[in-house]
């Protein structure tokens, strides 16, 4: 091998900086030195709203219906506490067994009954008692794909509301949550959007779900009038309520620059472009004889490929040596994500050729099997 | 006046940037360019414990009680519900009326009975029933400092635990956590420690709180193995079960810049200075016939004065025209933040002139009354 440039399928976990990101963070930095407190009436203040705008064409969302803030941990958390208060005559939580596990613990911790089952039976555990189906689109590790038009129809006949987590989706493909009825959504803005890390997540509310929108962390961010200091709580009428206390601007300005590379993408061509890429990593995996967790046909698949291996830890390590940075799942899955706003056929082939010297040379033994710390 | 540079007293709402922070920013951006993933082995995933050890002298707290991550808010919301599960066979929360309003909000939101009464007569609404007491150390309006250790051993007396928000007082002034006895505090960074504009809040938990501290969002970044991706939450044995999501790591490479400002700093002397700050500005306002509302007692003053005057939005327009950048709090607020970090008594004599220059020629009348946004 004597091409060593890196290429990256690691992008699902944290996506690479978009050029002038740093620029931007040095002229955000003379804004403040300028502007002092005089920042959050020169643009601070609405930018949880701008940068949601413009993610929203990339969620297939009308306007008004997408604000950016928190982690998107404490964003589930909110969204899944609303869904329970849209359906306050229902109790349980219906969940795919399996999926992210943060997801999971926040579910488990809202005190209601909780259904986990198998993303197969999700559909037959909706019942009478059904508040919320809450559930990824893409399963962080099989790469499985569900059908979100599909199972949203489903959720709605069953009389539930359905919250998705689209942090394996979003900038990966072409989303159309308004035509799909979904009634919320959270996601990640630091794998396929580029944000950086620990950028703040963003939130989907349907714009017919907003007057009732109730969240369990009302703050002064989200307040209808925020500088009237009123001890009442009365939230925004639109997507602000979803706000609590102040989002950084810092982390708010790199995303909005990663957001660049996303406009005017055509998300139907994006979307081929990663299905032709994840389908020209399995079938080199085949050639391997590798067996392939992630389901075959393309309607299935989100952006990352998943192949099994005894020894996954290892082999990841290897092809880290090698140039190739890819990422392990416990206990013996293999994960490479091939982000299509960055990554071309030849970075697949090239990097499938490393994987393949390395099994076939068995050079991955070098690397102990202990456990260590990678990040989704 | 010949002298027109800017003299800025709100930096009780947003200090300063750090010199350096851009560049601190560069080498971020360029060490995520050229580690992409691998930068959470290389120090981020550390950042938000690692910080909070910095903010832990200026709390006089001792190790592996205070971490960095989301906003105020999301953690006033994390350690009141927490207070309330350390107090199981108790119920009601007791908060002074008047207190900042999203910590009322937040409190409101939780769903206990809230016993809100005037900050002289909390210590006598602690009753056999009172689980948590919470409350702001220093008055975000009229900069009134109440006697943290007094009130601490109060609500010790009657069996509650006590939540502090020392948002005004951080950085202002020393603090003595640990020899207090305090249970829980959170406090904003963005205002004296200069983090940056919705920089990430902190949060203390006494280290005998720690094995029992259970609060609402937990996550993958507080688990005690996230790595395990089990479904299962065990919170993680120290300071890091207070996180959720993934923090941004943008947003705390910046509040470390601005933290080196706090290194080795004599936080007594730093405390006498900003006395003698309040001290002339309030007798420069007895000069000028102002209502001062700021109580008269060192010891009961924070950080910052507040100055009545009928027409508090105009006059405070007027001194930003006159490079005094101050505040107002509705109705009648004009508030005056003197950071001791980084004002002198000569910018204190200064601001007070113009002021009086602008009271003595009527000059504030030609500003419209009309409120405006402005930040706290």
């Amino acid at each position: 091998m004597t091409d060593r440039r890196r290429i990256y399928l690691d992008g699902n976990s944290l996506g690479p900086p978009a050029p002038g990101t740093a620029e931007a963070l040095r002229t955000l930095v003379e804004q403040w030195d300028d502007e002092l407190i005089g920042g959050w009436n020169a643009g601070w203040w609405d930018l949880p709203v701008a940068v949601g705008e413009r993610i929203a064409p990339l969620l297939g969302a009308g306007p008004g219906q997408v604000v950016v803030g928190d982690s998107t941990t404490v964003l589930w958390f909110k969204l899944v506490s609303a869904a329970l208060r849209l359906r306050p005559r229902r109790q349980t939580i219906v969940t795919p067994t399996g999926g992210f596990p943060t997801d999971r613990h926040v579910i488990d911790a809202l005190g209601a009954p909780v259904t986990a089952v198998a993303a197969d039976d999700l559909v037959d555990a909706l019942g009478a008692d059904t508040a919320v189906l809450a559930l990824s689109h893409v399963d962080y590790r099989s790469g499985r794909r569900l059908d979100l038009a599909a199972v949203t129809a489903a959720a709605h006949e069953a009389g539930a509301v359905v919250v998705w987590d689209l942090s394996h989706s979003v900038g990966a493909m072409d989303l159309h949550l308004d035509a799909a009825d979904v009634d919320l959504a959270v996601g990640c803005t630091y794998k396929y959007l580029n944000g950086g890390p620990g950028s703040p997540a963003f939130a989907y509310v349907a714009e017919r779900h907003l007057p009732s929108f109730d969240q369990p962390i009302p703050g002064w961010v989200g307040h209808a009038d925020p500088f009237s200091m009123s001890e009442v709580h009365v939230p925004a009428p639109g997507i602000r309520r979803v706000l609590s206390g102040t989002p950084s601007i810092l982390a708010l300005a790199a995303l909005a620059v990663a957001l660049d590379r996303f406009d005017g993408v055509d998300l139907g061509a994006l979307r081929a472009h990663s299905v032709a890429l994840t389908d020209r990593c399995l079938a080199l995996a085949d050639e391997m004889g590798l067996d392939t967790v992630t389901p075959r046909g393309p309607e299935h698949r989100g952006s990352h490929v998943a192949l099994r291996h005894p020894h996954a830890w290892a082999v990841v390590r290897a092809c880290v040596d090698a140039g190739v940075v890819g990422d392990h799942r416990p206990p013996d899955l293999i994960r490479f994500g091939v982000a299509p706003s960055h990554l071309t056929l030849d970075d697949v082939d090239e990097a499938m050729t490393r994987l393949a010297h390395i099994l076939e040379t068995g050079s991955w033994e070098r690397w102990t099997d202990a456990r260590r710390p990678t990040v989704t």
